[in-house]
């Protein structure tokens, strides 16, 4: 062994005995894919206020309470809702016992893959779907369909699965937050047992901090075994004005912290935000299309059109994603 | 001072220093108030066997919850569940502001005081008039209108505020069982907001751990401020099938531990003990007519009958007040 040798031997075994330290460094500091700028500023503005002890903005563990839209605020939500995508891989999976949806709207466009009448059937054609697809089943053999397409699907533009498409800025918002004594929860248009299938593994929210859209669910003993049926019946439509009604059901408590990315979210925003003590409404702004996708007012999905006119007046914060945002997805 | 009174003076202090002690380790017994019996021996047992991380019973704290019945389970409900005491103490407070309601029943019998007339509109007037009676109002106003009368009734027979007549031993279950890791859940067919308005201060458990029956909501901002109204309609009864039901929607989880007092929580019961893995199902039996009540198959409030005869064959523990309980009510 040369000198020379010896050196990069010694230097290597120094460098790779820095790289777990190196790692965790990079890990322990919070918020590490946000760049500088107002919207990093304020989420750790706001949290190191709330959990002062001895300053004015002291918020109790109990009540720090931050409430998360899912599409486009936790994951991607182009260029159409997963659960959408998901609805129609499912409509076509199981539309050979359905007969009668070859001729029925909005079940035709999907078997047909029609984008153009699906959009057509409107929201709530869209919710039918959704929700009719994947009723008759118990909620746990619901969540093992779920698994099994999320496991295989592959997001048509971007080839990865839909689960590598969550934001790593939020993960990092959620884990800072956590480890500040907040609770998180996910507010969702979406349907609630859809993110439930997910959320522990992928956000670390577990099932019961998730709220979302709902099917009627009925309990019977079927063949003596005691199960829960999903009824292709909407219960509950968890989005805009319904979305402070969910979480006041859910948690009973006014939240202090609202992330959201669409006017779906502006009601959540709007009452999350006009409680009494320190407030943190932030909105992110879909405006990279070259990392991800570049819209707001003109959207038929996630539409940002009121909450970018009315942000700075309500003292909501926009984060951008092009600006504010080093990386989009998870390394 | 004599010596005789030097050694009681001595004694005095004394024993007065090891009173504190003495309490602390009475608190610190679990379930303090539990004769020993089958009652006390099944939860021990069962608390002991889930929290063996080497046993083969062992289950992860995340999967720990116990659900639990308010009326008759964690406080008292004859002669008449409270909250529909609460409900004819409210409708004559605002019956001058609703003229029809004198020839409208429910609520002519509920201004009357004419419990017979009341009883013969069976359940669904019963729940009408809770829901209908205390609706147009912002759940935190409801909480100061449940809290005020909470804090001024008094139960008509015991003489006594309603949130005393709430069970000592139940009080330490709960203890019990969050001291070894449990979240302890009510799943009360009462309205959500009333259980909440008392459930942490009395219970220590926290409103997004209260399930309950629900009137619709509605999210409006009124005179510009944001805010939640009560509607004057039923959402959801969280009562017999219901149980499950809500169960599912708010834990997204299956109840390892089950506790019920009526045929009200049959479902609950059965659903929760009928999963894999060890479950514990226990049924409170009012059989003390000295110290409470003693009623069961036959009454009208809490009726306990299919529940009685199938509890052995399903495994569920039958807890008599008489025979298992120390005490009823908090000293």
């Amino acid at each position: 062994m040369t000198i020379g040798s010896a050196i990069r031997a010694t230097l290597a075994v120094v460098v790779a005995s820095m790289l777990p330290v190196a790692a965790f460094a990079q890990a322990a500091e919070p918020l590490a894919s946000w760049n500088d700028g107002p919207a990093k500023s304020r989420i750790v503005g706001f949290v190191q206020a709330v959990t002062d002890k001895s300053g004015k903005d002291y918020v109790p563990p109990a009540d720090r309470i931050a409430v998360f839209d899912n599409d486009g605020t936790l994951w991607s939500e182009q260029p159409a809702y997963f659960q959408l995508l998901f609805a129609i891989d499912r409509v076509r999976a199981i539309a050979p016992a359905n007969p009668r949806w070859k001729t029925q709207q909005p079940f035709k466009a999907a078997i047909e893959g029609d984008m153009k009448a699906l959009a057509a059937s409107g929201e709530k054609g869209l919710l039918q779907l959704v929700m009719v697809s994947h009723a008759g089943m118990a909620p746990d053999e619901f969540a093992r369909v779920v698994n099994d397409w999320l496991a295989t699907a592959r997001h048509p533009k971007l080839k990865r699965p839909y689960t590598d498409l969550v934001y790593q800025p939020m993960l990092e918002v959620l884990d800072y937050l956590r480890a500040n004594g907040f609770r998180t929860y996910i507010v969702s248009g979406g349907g609630i047992e859809f993110v439930r299938a997910f959320s522990e593994q992928r956000y670390g929210i577990p099932p019961e901090q998730v709220i979302g859209s709902s099917v009627k669910t009925r309990y019977e003993v079927r063949d003596g075994r005691p199960t829960l049926v999903r009824l292709p019946e909407i219960d509950f439509v968890n989005d805009k004005a319904g979305k402070p009604v969910g979480i006041h059901r859910f948690i009973g408590k006014r939240p202090i912290a609202v992330f959201g990315n669409s006017d779906g979210d502006f009601e959540m925003l709007e009452w999350g935000t006009s409680g009494d003590g320190p407030r943190l409404g932030m909105i992110v702004h879909h405006d990279d299309g070259v990392r991800e996708y570049a819209y707001d007012r003109a959207s038929h999905v996630g539409r940002l059109d009121r909450g970018l006119d009315e942000a700075a007046k309500r003292g909501w914060t926009i984060a951008s994603m092009k600006r504010d945002w080093k990386s989009i997805y998870p390394p």
